[in-house]
């Protein structure tokens, strides 16, 4: 029976403060949830229609879940979406030891306050794409458990580790002196122009002021996307300019 | 004096069907606005903040434009936007003639039901980085005069041509048959691997269901976004999954 409290429980995790007060969030759709219970994330309950549960008795088996069969209206109160999709978790969310995943033996993202949830999303889901394992945050970079962050990285978020830390702080101590730090910026080089190492970072700066200047300083290659000649545009869109260089850094295995 | 009939008429615009109705839509933002006056489009009426009017009164002149001086407040009340932003312009809805635009002497994107707004947006900012002048729509695809995806454009919305139509009756009637048209597809052949011809059209399909099959039958080249080896992703953004494209497209002149 979905009680009252259940349902408050779930809708709270809605809000960024009840976020981290429970250190849970939501994740929600028939392919995700399935998903999920097969990883390694913790899954505290699991609110699902009886066909979804039917097919997923295995996996529920399996792993010992708290499964709730609700009905449809019950799922249309609990859910965020406005298409609900016959299963939502209420996942604990993971702590990942920042020094040990990122050990810079490929590309890691960096992310200088990316506030657009769908941005953040999409990078998510182009990281995923590329077999990028690490997003290293500011702390002003939207919440990776926003409702709207996590379905619009449709499922990546289970296998891309997004980290939050002061910047400077983690480029001052955790990332080797002589490792090549890219940054995307406007007025950088040619990104066709230049060699690319993979065992790098790559810095993607905020929607509209780009790359804050105390964390410029760290860049040692900064990175421009060609426009056509008099082009009026001033930037792309963030998740598209990373996407742009995570397809230029990986080119080079796909010939 | 801002008037209710005034603040009815731009409220309505929020929808679709009155956007239809008056064949006008909504611009917004300072820099956007100054931009929009010094374009093609047939501006209707401007309300902005006093700062902004004085910092634009060449323009204003220059183009005789109907500008009203309204408060912070009253600006808060018609504004679609979270953090309104001094100027507010309600414009109308350029009509393109498809057959005299689409010329194919350069890249077109044709997009089968893109449905959503910050997809679309970003895909028209995309574009106009990279110079192309025409999306061809399937009249499922969201309404590029919704005020996300005007939003989202940055401005693009004012040089790039976005036409709708049926896209079966465009690929028999207007695409000459000896073009080539690729599209992006998950089984398509490695995109590093075909010769990419620029005088051509790039079909990008809906976020979930991709290309049709009934527009399926007019490609001549499938094309495929190279993933890492065992990646568990399905697709990409589909705004992501456009831009990359349209960088390789365009890769060789930048080299």
């Amino acid at each position: 029976m979905l009680t009252k409290n259940k349902i408050k429980h779930v809708q709270s995790l809605k809000r960024s403060k009840f976020r981290k007060e429970y250190n849970e969030f939501v994740v929600e759709g028939e392919k995700i949830v399935s998903e999920l219970i097969a990883s390694d994330h913790k899954v505290k309950s699991v609110f699902a229609l009886d066909s979804w549960i039917q097919n997923n008795q295995d996996l529920i088996e399996r792993n010992q879940l708290k499964t709730e069969r609700i009905s449809t209206k019950e799922l249309e109160r609990i859910s965020f979406l406005k298409m609900p999709n016959k299963a939502l978790a209420v996942v604990e969310s993971p702590s990942y030891n920042l020094k040990e995943c990122c050990t810079f033996d490929d590309l890691t993202i960096v992310l200088d306050t990316i506030q657009d949830p769908g941005n953040l999303g999409a990078i998510i889901r182009t990281a995923d794409w590329y077999g990028i394992k690490n997003i290293v945050c500011s702390h002003e970079t939207v919440d990776v458990y926003n409702p709207k962050v996590v379905q619009s990285t449709m499922g990546s978020i289970l296998r891309v580790k997004v980290h939050y830390t002061d910047l400077k702080d983690f480029f001052n101590n955790l990332v080797p002196k002589n490792l090549e730090v890219y940054g995307a910026l406007l007025e950088g080089n040619n990104l066709y122009e230049e060699k690319l190492i993979t065992n790098s970072i790559l810095v993607i700066g905020n929607e509209s002021k780009g790359i804050s200047s105390n964390i410029e300083q760290y860049l040692t290659s900064k990175l421009r996307i060609p426009s056509v000649k008099n082009s009026k545009v001033e930037s792309l869109n963030a998740s598209v300019a990373a996407a742009i260089l995570c397809a230029e850094f990986r080119r080079k295995d796909f010939i």
